[in-house]
């Protein structure tokens, strides 16, 4: 393990939509799609197009819990 | 929709690991496990415990991307 | 309780701006204005409109505290 | 107006519960009580103790926003 | 001390990128270039320019740690 | 470039103070002392320890500013 990222969801990204500064990407996962807002600078750098394998990276404490069945 | 979390991934709670101010939640996905720290507060509130059905949400900008077979 | 986002600050929306990816959307509050960054698909999918009675979610972890009176 | 983060909300630390790494404090404000979660280090480096006049500061980035009345 | 976040980077504005809604500020550091995403009206009341002496504030909780010399 | 997280400050594992759930890091770097807060399992899975020669990840979007000079 060389970070400490705990989070890691495989997918495919299928779609990129990008303003100057940011973008967001849709992952298609088996957990369902999954939304990421990353850099335009970003997008370029990893040549990040659609079709590519990808990971969501997501830290523990930016992760919060619903409880199913309440309202 | 009520809230603008766009990232809602079910599943189910595997194991809670509680100190005095947070605690650390392990969520079998069809992903795989997830981690989340919450505040210990909103365990006791929401009488969270091993076994239960719950959603993990997280905010678009909090997810970062890596591209696999990258270095 | 349903979720575990401790912080939930009531108000009603005073401005939206939106652009391709993100929209501002501005909470009049009895705390005074709130900013929020969120997806512009968001506010689509809430029909967020001004004036809509809506709460601010933190989370705890996302909070930092500035003391009065220290320069 | 001398940093970015947007949402600045005064108030009264009511409560400090402290662990060696972490610290929830609990400030009463007119929204009602927030919750934050800094680092114990930032406790004792700022000296903070129940009574003290604060701020609890939040990137808008970190707000996510909930319609009232929706299910 | 007068606020809890505990890492503080200072540098030289060199490049500012807005949007209607965000901007993204790249500051030299001895660390080298940093980038961050704030709003663009914190942009306009900070009076924020290239050549501006500043800080980049990160709170520790949003910090992530990569070994190096892994894969 | 493998991942979308924009900053990356490379310095040495100075300090290690570990709870059940959460761990400090303290690293040392060119742009000064830099806390990181990630999960204990983390800092186990890493085989993390004083010396380490690592990099700290910071999200752009996560990033504030603070003017210099300014009140």
């Amino acid at each position: 393990m060389s970070h400490s990222i705990r989070n890691k969801i495989t997918g495919i990204v299928r779609e990129i939509t990008s303003e100057k500064v940011l973008s967001e990407i849709i992952i298609d996962t088996t957990s369902g799609p999954l939304a990421a807002v990353i850099t335009t600078r970003s997008v370029r750098d990893m040549q990040l197009k659609i079709g590519d394998s990808v990971s969501a990276l997501v830290k523990a404490t930016n992760v919060s819990i619903e409880k199913d069945g309440s309202k």
